[in-house]
Order: structure tokens, then sequence, then C-alpha cells
């Protein structure tokens, strides 16, 4: 064997082997059937030390996509307050976190998901377990429509993102944040709350 | 200088070389400021031999781009009827498109755009002038509301294509056209032609 020049095996080793094994994992059986007991299996390291170095499976799991933030704290104060504005309040929370400094981090992210499949089903498994599911969950959302209703919305974030953010076409990408909450977040609350004919 | 082996010159490089230089100087300077004799002279060839194998500016332009259809053949017949249901027959128009064969390249372009900044400052012109201009003209939209109102439309039909072919996620990836239509075109016909509160 060769021993890699410049490397020890340490902490920093063994992170990063679980957060590989985490990523392969995540993306071959979806959050919902991963395991951290099958993340320490690939990575060869005890259970145990993935709960020290990571906690909860949610946090290996955003570690192990660099998410520039954390869903579980920031989605409650938008999910709660009046029913019919929580798409106002979901196009604000997007915003807010593409506008500031982790930005640029979700702009990589969804930039390397557009090319490589791997990274598309770790967003998407992002998108729909850590997101959309708390969405649905905490507006008392029909459960057989959730799915269609959330990615609708899915499709009218991912948009904004996609022209503001990468396409940059103007005026969108240098609109003002309210602007496009007023324009976008009733098309959102439509996707959550509204009839929709013709679909349901 | 080296000649290159297994190539001799010819119409496929003189066309190779016009192509290559269209998209650099629309990519420069976007599709209006960019002139037929500007191309040529950057590729070392006769405007007359550019017109010669391409045509129009506006057939350079989706040759440069690998455009696997032409706007300017499809869209009068979506544009064309009731104005209130211009949503739909957009919206529909889109998913026949990527649902065709001509979808794969459509993928790719998206792709390419999201991770090359020159790309994606072509396909931004092209959804500017080849598709939005055209949406606007011929639906009478008011022309200070115009440049926001088509660029809201693009983040709800980018965003349709990015989460149905791209990210894949369900149930919109495998749903059928027309439940989406029903869904989304409501969406669309409201950037289009529906008052925005907070917006205007």
């Amino acid at each position: 064997m060769v021993r890699r020049s410049g490397r020890r095996p340490g902490n920093q080793d063994t992170k990063q082997s679980i957060l590989e094994a985490a990523r392969q994992v995540f993306a071959e059986r979806g959050f919902d059937k991963a395991s951290i007991r099958a993340i320490a299996g690939d990575a060869g390291v005890d259970p145990a030390l993935v709960h020290h170095y990571f906690g909860t499976k949610e946090k290996l799991f955003l570690a192990s996509m660099n998410s520039p933030v954390d869903p579980s704290e920031l989605l409650p104060a938008a999910l709660s307050g009046p029913r019919e504005e929580a798409g106002l309040r979901l196009v604000r929370l997007v915003l807010g976190i593409w506008d500031s400094p982790a930005g640029a981090a979700a702009v990589a992210l969804m930039r390397s998901a557009m090319s490589n499949e791997w990274t598309a089903r770790l967003l998407r498994e992002f998108v729909v377990t850590q997101v959309l599911r708390r969405a649905v969950a905490e507006l008392g959302i029909d459960e057989k429509e959730a799915p269609l209703r959330s990615a609708l919305m899915a499709t009218q974030i991912a948009g904004l993102a996609v022209v503001r953010y990468i396409l940059k076409v103007e005026p969108v990408a240098s609109a003002d944040a309210e602007q496009l909450v007023a324009a976008v977040g009733p098309s959102v609350q439509r996707y959550l709350t509204d009839d929709l004919p013709g679909v349901f």
C-alpha cells in the first residue's frame, strides 16, 4: 500500500470518510432508508463515532451536503403565523438565505446538482425530507395532495433561485426582495393551499 | 504553425469557426448589439458567407446555442387564442418540447448554463430576446411592466423544467403533462396579465 504523502490518519480523515460514505448512502437509499449504521459500516468506523462527530442523522445529512443552513432552525418561524400568508413568508425566507453570505454555498450546491446525478439526488432528498415535508406537516395539508403541492411549490422556488442567482435575468436578478415576495409569494401560496381545478 | 492532424480547412471548419465566434460575440454584446459583421470579422470570413451558411442573425443565434427548436416557429400558435389562457398554452408548449426527443438537448443546454457563465449569458439572451420579447409583444403587455412580468414568467417555467427534468422531484417528474398545465398555467397567466399588488 502506498502511504499518501502529507496526510496522516486522524480525526479529519475519519470525518471525511464518514461524510463520503454518508453522501453515497443518502444518494443511493434516500434519506429515510439510510441508517447511521450503514454509513458507519461503509466508512469502516463504529456508529458511535458517527454520532459523536455529527449528532443526528439530520445533522449528518446537512453536513454531507455542505448545507449552509439548517431548515429545522429556520422553517418554524416561516411556517407559523397566518396560514394564508405562508407563501409570502417562505419566499421571504428563501430570498433571505440566498441574499446572505450563505447564498454562495446555495448557488454552488444548485449548480452541482444540475450537472451531477448524485448531487441531484441529495438535493432532492434535502428538499423533500428537510423542507417540503416540514412545510406540509406544519400547514396541515391534505396527505394525498401534499406530495404534488409541495413539488409544485418547489418548481416556483427553485425557478426563482435559478433566474435570480444563476441565470441572472433582469429585472429579477437585482429586484428588491420584498417586490419579489409580493410577486412570487401568492403563486407559492396557491400551490400550498388553494383549490387547483383540473389537478385534484 | 502546427497543422492539426486529421483536419483539413473546409466548410465544416469554417462553419465551426463562425459558430464559435457567434457564441463569443452574442455572449459578450448580447443579441441586439451583436452583428453578423462583427461575428464574421472574429471568424476571419466574409459576412456574406455567414449569411450563406446560417441565414438571419436569429438563425445563427439558434445554431450557435444548439437550440433544439426555433421559437419563431412555435410561439405564434401558443400566443394566439384567448389572452386569458396564454399561460396554459405556454406551459403546454414548453412541456411538449421538453417531453419530446428535443428535450435531451434542452436539458443539456440548461445544465451547461448552470455551470458556465458564458452559456448562462447565451441562454439568458435566448430567453429574453427569442421567447419573452415575442410573448410580451403578442399579448400587448404594458411596456413598463413587461420586463418584470416576463422574467417572473421565466422563474416559473425554468423552475418547472429544473424540477421535472433535472432534479426529477416526484410526483412532478412523472406527472401527466396536462395535469401540470392545469397546475402551473394559472401561475404563468398571473405573471403575464393579472394585477400584482405590491409589485407595480
